[in-house]
């Protein structure tokens, strides 16, 4: 089985080219300088091993990674447009370069070259491939929409935080792995655990991400600890703190996030030390990491075929930055 | 073969319910609101058209019609939030009611439920309708991009703006036609004629609709009349009149594109009428809807499957609003 570094350098060579025509240049050329300031590619290579999971990597699989890699761009893009962010990845943005109309154009287009890349596959798989995608670029549309929403409401159950980052972010992770799962010739019930493990995953995976912001490493994070405290963003951290503090903490926790002041991050880590939120979140990562891997152990193919993807889990889950 | 009103009505039978889940209403209440809004369906009636004209219209038409239904609706609205236009078919545009983000990722899960509606068809006919919708759709982008691009410079050929506008506009009409000859079973030579039958009659109405806002019967016209000329936009009658106006009549054409005035638009209206503007128009719309029907005389089936469409071109350029 390959591992992550020989999918990434293959998958990499498949797709390092020119995406788009050279005109009109004011559309193009700032998507093609947006792929190629390409991230970990993580989502491709969980198409490939749900390929390998079960048989030898077919070409399908690297036209639907590439689809998979630039409907998740095309998110990114349009994601930036509506949270005005004026970097991703360490770069401009690009609305904040060429403008919205751009930005918005471009990411339609690079939604429609994901089409593209599901056109190229086998016939007997088109059917099959086309509506996972379908579904699973609907959801994280409704995802995003949820994340807006979640912004102007006071409070949001952990219920419902749990679902949003569900649809926006681990349905992608789990129907990349899915298709590539089709395209290897699995059977549904092991496609629906392997589903099934890369939506725990994800999930974990953003546990992980909620727990660095507050907890990380500000060196080794890379970025400042605690943007999501300050922007009173709901995370697993705060929904849960906010559910489970009781007396003075509660009161202390309300009036830290009401502040302004330059120790607000500090005051709601206090709280979140105090009630024990940071193993809580631990624990609660763990407790996703270990469903993910027992769905992994049910799939009917012998354990060797898995070390790639428990590889994989670990590598994203242990991950500090 | 069934006429305008008929397949209109049928279309609506097929097409008018509920497009998208109810949760989260957020996202998806504006959609069904601004699809109830309905147009004229143009685009569905071409496809099924282009069905019929060789074979009995099949239940795959009706999907493909659809899908380029919901394919046009989301370019509107994502158009809308570019020009940053109040109103679209007489109300309020969805980024204006509820804001940009709502509206840029209502159109993004449009698109999305246009290729559901593909992915119903026959196996054997998807990928040729796929390719077909996916190479329009990105050309529809270009076209929009260049649309944008000439606002900012300060002359545009005739022929930069008739590549402008086919992309724009006419690509979408000629590739609805051919989607549905191609579940007609049509030979690709047929095809080929019935696309550039489309692309030929959406540069005429192009025309026409230059023309309208210049020299429409306002109350006919329905809006103001004279528009594009407020805003100094570029169409084929003020290309041309900037490309074969001479002396004083350039001088003062020139003089009255920069002013400010409430007489603007009548001296501008006073130099298409000395220069012939008005009459070379009406001349170009001939041209191109008689090279429209030319292909359609050119298609290898019998003289009456055509009357449908030859009666279509006319309502089409012989609209006066």
């Amino acid at each position: 089985m390959s591992g992550i570094e020989t999918l990434q350098k293959s998958f990499e060579l498949y797709f390092n080219h020119r995406h788009f025509p050279l005109s009109p240049k004011t559309l193009y050329d700032p998507l093609e300088q947006f792929l190629s300031n390409s991230g970990k590619r993580i989502r491709p290579i969980l198409c490939l091993m749900g390929n390998e999971l079960f048989g030898e990597i077919h070409e399908d699989s690297y036209h639907i990674a590439a689809a998979i890699e630039l409907f998740h761009n095309f998110s990114l893009i349009h994601d930036d447009i509506m949270d005005e962010a004026p970097l991703r990845r360490g770069k401009p943005t690009i609305h904040a370069v060429h403008g919205e109309p751009t930005a918005l154009l471009g990411g339609d287009v690079m939604m429609v070259a994901a089409y593209d890349y599901i056109n190229k596959i086998d016939s007997r798989y088109i059917k099959d491939v086309l509506k996972l995608f379908n579904t699973t670029a609907k959801e994280v549309c409704e995802g995003q929409q949820l994340d807006m929403d979640f912004e102007k409401v006071d409070k949001v159950t952990m219920e419902e935080y749990l679902h949003m980052i569900s649809q926006k972010t681990s349905v992608l992770l789990a129907a990349s792995l899915q298709m590539g799962a089709i395209v290897g010739g699995s059977t549904l019930g092991n496609q629906d655990l392997l589903y099934s493990f890369g939506k725990n995953l994800g999930i974990a995976f953003q546990i992980q991400d909620d727990y660095l912001d507050a907890f990380g490493d500000p060196i080794k994070f890379g970025k400042q600890v605690g943007g999501d405290i300050k922007s009173n963003k709901k995370t697993f951290l705060m929904i849960h703190a906010l559910e489970t503090a009781k007396g003075d903490d509660l009161n202390e926790l309300n009036a830290a996030i009401g502040s302004t002041h330059e120790d607000k991050v500090e005051r709601v880590l206090a709280i979140f030390r105090s009630c024990g939120i940071d193993q809580w979140a631990k624990s609660l990562k763990e407790l996703y990491l270990n469903k993910a891997l027992s769905d992994l152990d049910n799939i009917a193919v012998s354990s060797n075929r898995k070390e790639s993807l428990r590889e994989l889990a670990y590598y994203l889950i242990s991950r500090d930055k």
